[in-house]
């Protein structure tokens, strides 16, 4: 053992209408668990936090289940295993799991993965070589279906997801134009990530900017974030486009229903508008970690981490990406 | 040269704002025309009137071009040839067209298609065996892709497109439930075509009845009309349901634009909602015809026409067809 020896916790403390704030969380210690058979304790290196947590925050139906108030937020982590009771796995392995908010988590082994930190720094199995860029992957390929010299929006497109699916339109041959918030994100979708175009919501005129970026209109619009960016695309759409639906940030923290765009321009512009789940798409794994390993050792897929330091402020860091604070997959790091 | 001497044509008059009236329509003679080289002038028998006939009469973008103001409307026909100068139509022959709503139409002959009076009533080439027909299967079959034991709903189920999806939806193994207006449609729903149930739009108490009527969800919803009845059906939807926007007739004569189902239950269910035309499947002319035919031939596709007689009688018929007064594939006998 090693660290602290009380399990730190951050647990969701009531359940948010509207934006979260701190006070929805609460800080708690609890005896470091023991692993049962079969299992492993971990001691939590590495915290991803993503949007969908905000979705299990809230009580509506989703495609998870609620974190119950009073229970440990989830979420994956990287962890070094202390203890184990399973076979597979030996102390000082480095596994990726869902171990949530806390310094230790006792999980199953066959829930857990070990990773090689030889062959790619292990952080990127919680960004770009992990959910968040299969995620990417999936949503873009498997229903995006781009064609080269077809034109592919993406929001957040600085984000863990975004700078995947609009780095892999630009190697499938389309014309790429991404929206971020901000001209920093802006420049560094354009000049680091190689995208033909990105657009600030943020800036008045942002519609007309678009529209501008996209004088082809839009064949793929990879949607992240709902909301205004939404309402802009959507009139650029060109016949027969795909829309993946993979996330609303925009839209989660809002109180009441928001509509969604009229079927009418479903029907006559034959749109396929599509949600979907990472992990409905398990079978594109190896697919996925076969070519995005690759390019991004080619160096055609670049990727930034946006580290925060200590488990307790996570709750913070957490309400920034909501407001889109964060620049790059946040990640918190718990313990070195 | 039979019939009246001259081409009686309904012409738009002007563009109705909300919903039409016979005011928007006009009465006009003109000379019968003369058929070009490679051209075929035919006597229109039937003239076929359908639900998208709507957006032809508005300006606003659609995937056809709308009627010019003073020009005749459109719609598919059933005509017998009187003067061919295209020698592979002689004089005598049944052809399907785009004839519009008038007495005499010339086609070139590489837009008409012969019909075998002797295989199938001619009518059925407008109706389950015509674009109805093969819109229910296409949409039904490519996009809604029903597995055996789950439950389609389809609404205007006892409509031209939505009996066939019913009952393609029996034939595949599935719990077809019908969505119509009145007490008669529904009984002929379930009596006639044989779905598991159908649900008056118009009774109080339709959304619960609906739900009730589809004890595990809804897999599939085939979309004929969008508005309320989209409404009631939205919540039933499982996971991963298709939905095919086939029509939105409910809402062909709103004057603002109607908001849609909001993308979080697209995305949190992981729905596909995609629109279609059936022009853009025409690849699945031959299984259609094959296929339907054979299920009409041994009774297991039933069909209903609702015949109105004579061209002046059109705009009034498509008046009660875009507030559900028709009762099976509406048409208009122009000439015996």
């Amino acid at each position: 053992m090693q660290g602290s020896s009380r399990n730190r916790q951050i647990v969701l403390r009531s359940r948010p209408a509207g934006l979260p704030t701190s006070g929805h969380f609460g800080l708690v210690e609890s005896p470091i668990p023991e692993p049962g058979d079969g299992e492993v304790l971990m001691r939590t290196l590495w915290l991803s936090l993503d949007p969908y947590m905000r979705g299990r925050m809230s009580e509506a139906r989703s495609y998870s289940a609620p974190v119950p108030i009073g229970g440990v937020m989830v979420g994956a982590t990287l962890g070094r295993v202390v203890a184990s009771r399973d076979p597979a796995f030996a102390v000082g392995d480095v596994v990726l799991g869902y171990g949530g908010w806390q310094d230790y988590a006792v999980a199953p082994g066959r829930r857990l993965r070990k990773l090689d930190p030889a062959l790619a720094p292990i952080t990127t199995a919680l960004s770009v070589l992990g959910m968040p860029g299969m995620t990417g992957y999936v949503g873009l390929l498997e229903i995006g279906r781009p064609r080269a010299g077809e034109t592919v929006v993406v929001s957040a497109a600085s984000g863990a997801v975004g700078s995947v699916v609009g780095q892999i339109a630009k190697i499938k041959g389309c014309r790429a134009v991404g929206v971020a918030g901000g001209a920093e994100k802006c420049a560094y979708v354009v000049d680091v990530l190689g995208l033909d175009a990105c657009v600030d919501h943020r800036s008045p005129g942002f519609a007309e900017a678009l529209a501008r970026a996209c004088p082809s209109g839009v064949d793929v619009y990879f949607e992240n974030v709902g909301g205004a960016v939404q309402e802009a695309v959507w009139p650029l759409l060109n016949d027969f486009a795909r829309v993946p639906v993979c996330g609303l940030i925009a839209q989660y923290n809002d109180t009441t229903p928001r509509p969604g765009p009229g079927l009418s321009s479903v029907l006559t512009k034959r749109l396929t508008v599509r949600g979907f789940i990472v992990s409905d798409h398990a079978a594109a794994q190896d697919a996925f970690l076969r070519e995005v390993s690759a390019w991004v050792r080619d160096g055609r897929i670049k990727f930034r981490e946006d580290i925060v330091e200590g488990l307790e402020r996570a709750p913070d860091a957490f309400l920034g990406l909501l407001q889109g604070r964060n620049f790059g997959k946040l990640m918190v790091r718990v313990a070195s």
